[in-house]
Parts: structure tokens; sequence; C-alpha cells
């Protein structure tokens, strides 16, 4: 059975969030997956990147320096216990879902913090293993989001600007960098703004999806992708 | 005299971040300016989005939804002490700059919390009034970030792909949707791996730069100057 590791930002339950996250640990478990959630609001996972993460001494008490004390915690087995948990969730993952509501144009900040934490450099890419060659490679991503705005502010000549711009950072920059291949992102635009009918097909949708996810090819995440 | 509020995200104050911080409170306090700095690290500022934010009852207790609730607890004057005081120095200032190590093709968590919670709608934002009509229209901003891979990485053929492409969800998705007009970023490349001269060259183009800051003029915001 493949693994899957659900990390979910959502303060409310009752959310569509709430209920796509739920969606996707049913369908995937009914297929014989072993599913786990980080659900970071419920855990209060910790964002910041301080001194906390490491355990012991620093390398250089002199001048900290966050990226070079994370890489050389992790090869001493140094890292925070949150950290070093979270880290043996993705190792043993084939798939990671991130699921979240998109707060300017990017994940919310108790998210951005998981990226900055736990995907420390020695685990997740050490140069010049990174890109298709990141330490995480053989891994599936796929960003599972709703919106604030709608699908035509989200186009291409929309106010906000193709939606792919904004995925840049987080497919590319993220993911892509540590070797994991991505699968297409699942939108949900608006879900605030329409009729409760409407949300019940976005559910539905996602469900669907789930069921023939396994033979989705990765895109091709290269700058053609997002800015053609 | 004009008022500026530095955004700073550097745990570390003897780091190269530190020393830009530094040299800009200088630099435009010699100007005659007066220059707020708000040191996230220092204030242990909370990037969580939660119903801490919220003080008092909920509007919809049965499902909370943080915007919403923001937005009318922002026009009930009843957000968290530490909001009010960070939209007063937004509220008081003509520039903001932001100074902070790139994570990840974007802001540390701690700051992307900053935007998640400060930027209230009502306070930043309020719908039709958005972009060129944002509630914050008439200041400016400023990303001033060093990076960890080269200018070479980040050229329109490198690996990590043109760094304009990263700035789109911070300058356009956050700034300019609340009205803000951009200078130009100021990107230290990769720090870390130049020498002690370069770093100071870096320190001393960016007082020089400040100098004749005011006399700059905003990029053209627009889909053209990032993907062109």
């Amino acid at each position: 059975g493949r693994k899957v590791l659900i990390v979910y930002a959502h303060q409310e339950p009752r959310s569509l969030n709430g209920s796509l996250k739920s969606i996707a640990v049913e369908e995937l478990s009914k297929q014989g997956c072993s599913v786990t959630v980080s659900d970071l609001y419920a855990m209060q996972f910790e964002p910041r990147a301080t001194r906390s993460d490491i355990v012991g001494c620093l390398h250089n008490p002199e001048e900290f320096n966050y990226g070079v004390e994370m890489w050389e915690a992790y090869k001493r087995g140094d890292l925070s216990s949150d950290l070093i948990e979270e880290q043996k969730k993705v190792q043993e993952a084939d798939l990671l879902i991130f699921q979240f509501p998109l707060y300017w144009f990017s994940m919310p900040a108790i998210m951005k913090g998981w990226m900055d934490r736990v995907l420390v450099q020695g685990f997740a890419h050490e140069f010049p293993n990174c890109y298709d060659s990141g330490l995480l490679k053989d891994k599936l991503a796929l960003f599972s989001f709703t919106t604030g705005g709608s699908e035509e502010m989200y186009a291409k000549g929309g106010i906000n600007g193709d939606i792919r711009y904004l995925l840049w950072p987080m497919q590319h920059g993220i993911m892509h960098f540590c070797g994991i291949k991505l699968l297409a992102p699942h939108i949900c635009f608006a879900p605030e703004y329409v009729s409760e009918e409407k949300r019940k097909e976005m559910l539905i949708a996602w469900a669907q999806r789930l069921k023939t996810l396994w033979k989705e090819e990765p895109i091709n995440c290269s700058p053609e992708w997002y800015f053609k």
C-alpha cells in the first residue's frame, strides 16, 4: 500500500478545506493507502525558524546562521523532536498533499513555517543534489487549495494574473528543488462566493480525481508550464 | 520628515541582513526621516492566524472563518493588541522596507505571518478597493533581501529561473493588492559565498542607494515587469 502525508492548514474542521482533507483521508484509505495527517493548527505547529530548532550546542555560537546550524544539527541528529517527527512522515510518504486556503498568493504562514523548518539541507537537498537529483526524488506532491478570488480573476488577463504564476515559488522553488515531482494542482475557486450546491460539486470532483490519482503523470515543472 | 517602517526578519544582529537593516536606520535617520523597526524575531512575532487574533466574541462561532472574523473584528476595534500596534505603524509610514533572507523562494514564515495577520480586510483593502485603489495607496514598499543562490542561478535561463518570477506573489499579490507602489527590489546575491570585501561593497551599495531613494520612480507592477 502507498503512503500519503497530508499537510493540512485550516483552523476550522467544518470548512471546505476541512472537508477536502477528510475526503482525501477517506478515499485514499479506501484504496488501501496508509494516510497520515499533519494538522498544523491543531498541532500548534511552530512556524518560526529559531535557535530552539537545534538541540544542544551550536556549530557557531558567535553568529547564528539558521541554514548552517540546521544542516549541522541534522547530521548530528540534533534537530528538535517536532522536526524529526515531520521528517519521518515525509521520508515514509510516496505522496505529499498540501491542503490549505490561499493566503496572499501563497500558503498560510504556518505551512510556510513547515517548509522552512522541515525541509532542511542534508535531509531534503544538499548541493548539488537539488532539482531533479534532490534528496526527496521519487516522491510526488500535490497542492490542493481554495482561493478568495474567482477563476476569472486568476485567468491570464485577469487582475490577479494567471494562477500558475503564483505556483512557481511553491511547486518549483520548494518541491521541485527537493526532487519531488508535482501532480497538477487542485484548485477550488472562491468557495465562499458560490452556492451550497456548487460547493458539494467541488467535494465530489476532488473525490473523483482521487480515484485515479495514481495513474496521473506529473507536470513538466519548467518555466514553460508556468509562464508560457 | 518622512516616515519609514522597516519590517525585519533575521535572528542574528551580526548577519548581513542585520547590517543592512542598521544601515537603513542610520542613513534614513540622517536624512531626517523618522524610522521605526519591527524586529520580528526579537518581538517573537506570532505568525499563526488563529482565534486569538480576535478579542471577545466571534461573528460566527459555529464555523470559524479567519478572513471574515478579522474583517469584523477590525471594524469593531477588536483585533489583538499586537496587530493594532503593527497597523498603526503601517498607517503612519510613507515607506515600508522588508528586510529578510529569502527562504524557499519567498519570505520567512515569521514575515509571511505579519502579512497574513496585519494586512486585514477593512484596513489594507476592501473590495473593490484593491490594487490601484487599495486602502494603503500613496505608500511605497521595497523588498530588500539576501539569497542563497547566485545571480546566475536566478537569471532568466538559470536553474532557479528569473528572480522576478518569485517577486510576483510578494510585490503584486500582497503590496500592489493593497494599493502600495513598489520601489525596485534590493537584492544581495549569495553573501555567504562571496569575500568579506564583496560583502562590504554590498553594504556600501545599499547606503548609496538610500541617499537618493526618494527620487526613485516606482516600478510598473504589471505582468510585463515580471514575465516579459
